[in-house]
């Protein structure tokens, strides 16, 4: 009786919304996936929020209170905590939500990300998402988050003969899928030669290559088996769930191209799963920018390193044998930092719920979720499944 | 094989420390923490950090990674994530420490807290403390957290007919306790009359009533009882573990010196316990603000709603049936905001282990721990115990 399920979920629009708070998108995607799950607010047992930059973009702090306020739970006294990993905050929220179950003291617990990043304007933006590289280290010396990809572009690009044709394919295909997903930011498609000739950011991504700045949340709630039998919920059940945290700072890493975070969670989470690569029906990665779409791929351990290339030459669409970021990703559906991971988790589920309208998967019965820190200081894999 | 315990704790001293950085105290306190407990970086499971402001303060988010790194635990892989329940963050961190290893994925992990509050200047103290309220609907109407609790205190004073002399008390018996705490920020004693004749901050409240920005960490390691009965390790034992999460803003709370999640996180934590408030040798509360203590020990039901100005004339000193605050509390001790919730649990380790030198209170069986977030939006309570 030990098993936790994904028993529904809800979010807002995905993409600059001048007019809304922060606040306010993450109530909608908290009630909507309270309604969506078939259950009550005093129902909850919990409320666990991944968010990164509340407190520097919008001055405001706790976002936990102020949803579970808002959204009026709070008169029912559920407990509400931030979690916070950098980008990775989404899938490290869902994490702690599912040891939560799996400790015995909650059996129904919302999950939520959110993430407001449009008030940020000029350089204010540089400034605010360097605070989720190594500071002093890193950002003080010109090493932004996208000065950093290129970096390890660059470098892979060199190592492996690769050509820029491989990145942009991942933006393509990220775009491809979010043209058929009516939440998603980005729903143009775009050509490989579009994304080729945007307007360059750091040599050799240019704008194509990085994900945008997205205002979005997504909600998701999780049931223990318990409750799951005595209520009839219909579910998900997550089969896998693992994190990793390495060095901080690029600079300090083994290699440039290769997150070793990603490698042992997902060694962790298939363990535990108890399944091999072949059996995954689809997967969503964390392709903050185009390169570390190509790097998943092969942390994952779905490609050699320094062959995602010819795998995504091959094909990573919706019909093809292992269809990559269904919602649109990063790139296209949006990217509001900590609210990523929570939105990667919620497409899985409409995947293996046969609930993703045009952009279904065929015979989904498993996927893997990857959620990434920053340039690569942490990940976090999960694996959902049908029973 | 589900019991959890406290094997080991270490801190930075807590005060103006103008020539560390967020990153040194952090590691200092952590890898104190790691020698105290007789432990390897490399057993560490997990590492959770509560913190509430390194984000607006430092600008640098994503704590865990930075003082993992630091630490030399990221080169082991060591899963980390930062918690932040506003002044509650560090409890809320030691809470999911817990949950992790009662879920049994974690034998070992470590919780830290760690604040920086000194490169904090002039009215950016009230703008970025103010991320800690509801923005929109308190502090954008001056309602910041000192006028807050004033609105308390004056409320509490009426209704209850008490004098400013029993705020101060609870300020005097802080510094008391702290003149015997080598790692306070203040450890001048202080009479009734100096607390009643200090700077006005916010009427009622003066100077003496609010705790200090204090630069501090603290880290404390748990350990669950097969990892305890394998490796020898002596622990005090978590015997209840409760948080509840109500209205943000104080103008949407029934009372206005009334935490109602106090009240809810203690009854829990007591039931799991199963123990009466007579078993209790002593209390870290949360009194961020004088009138705050006063609250917490009727919320907490020491004594009923309006008369622990009776309780406190009666003294709570170390001597004293109810010891309070016995590390100097956070008006004494000091108050790194997203820190004081593992300082408090270090100090409860210290007692029931019978290592707390000058300040150890005799006899000491069971402690509780009370940890509030801003007004009294969440507050989290914990009982720790020799077995």
């Amino acid at each position: 009786m030990s098993n936790v399920y994904v028993i529904g979920g809800g979010e807002s629009k995905y993409g600059e919304l001048w007019d809304r708070s922060l606040r306010e998108i993450a109530v909608e995607a908290g009630l909507k996936a309270v309604e969506n799950a078939g259950i009550r607010t005093k129902d909850l047992n919990a409320i666990y929020m991944g968010n990164s930059l509340g407190g520097l973009i919008s001055k405001q702090e706790h976002l936990s209170a102020l949803m579970s306020d808002y959204a009026g739970i709070a008169s029912e006294y559920v407990p509400s905590m931030r979690i916070e990993a950098s980008t990775a905050s989404g899938g490290a929220a869902f994490r702690q939500a599912y040891l939560s179950i799996k400790s015995g003291e909650h059996d129904v617990v919302m999950v939520g990300g959110a993430e407001k990043m449009t008030e940020l304007y000029g350089t204010e933006i540089i400034d605010i998402t360097s605070s989720l590289v190594d500071r002093e280290w890193e950002a003080f010396n010109g090493a932004t988050p996208a000065a950093l990809a290129a970096l390890s572009a660059r470098k892979y690009m060199m190592d492996f003969k690769v050509k820029k044709e491989a990145l942009a394919a991942i933006s393509v295909n990220d775009h491809a899928n979010a043209s058929l997903n009516e939440n998603a930011q980005y729903r143009n498609k775009i050509t490989i030669e579009q994304a080729l000739n945007a307007t360059p950011i750091a040599e050799p991504l240019n704008l194509m290559d990085c994900a945008p700045m997205t205002d979005g949340a997504t909600s998701v709630i999780l049931a223990s088996e318990k409750y799951v039998k005595e209520h009839g919920s219909k579910g998900v059940r997550i089969m896998g769930s693992a994190i990793s945290q390495g060095p901080f700072a690029l600079h300090s890493r083994k290699s440039f191209y290769t997150v070793e975070p990603t490698i042992i969670s997902t060694k962790k989470a298939m363990e535990q799963a108890n399944i091999k690569h072949k059996d995954i029906s689809f997967v969503e990665i964390h392709d903050s920018y185009s390169i570390y779409g190509l790097m998943a791929l092969e942390d994952l351990g779905f490609v050699e390193k320094g062959h995602a290339s010819e795998m995504v030459e091959n094909g990573i669409g919706i019909n093809s044998n292992l269809p990559v970021n269904p919602s649109g990703g990063l790139k296209a559906k949006g990217f509001p930092y900590g609210a990523a991971g929570v939105s990667q988790i919620y497409e899985t589920y409409l995947q293996l719920s046969g609930k993703a309208g045009k952009r279904q998967i065929k015979d989904a019965t498993c996927g893997l979720v990857h959620n990434m820190a920053g340039s690569g200081a942490a990940s976090v894999v999960h694996i959902l499944g049908v029973d």
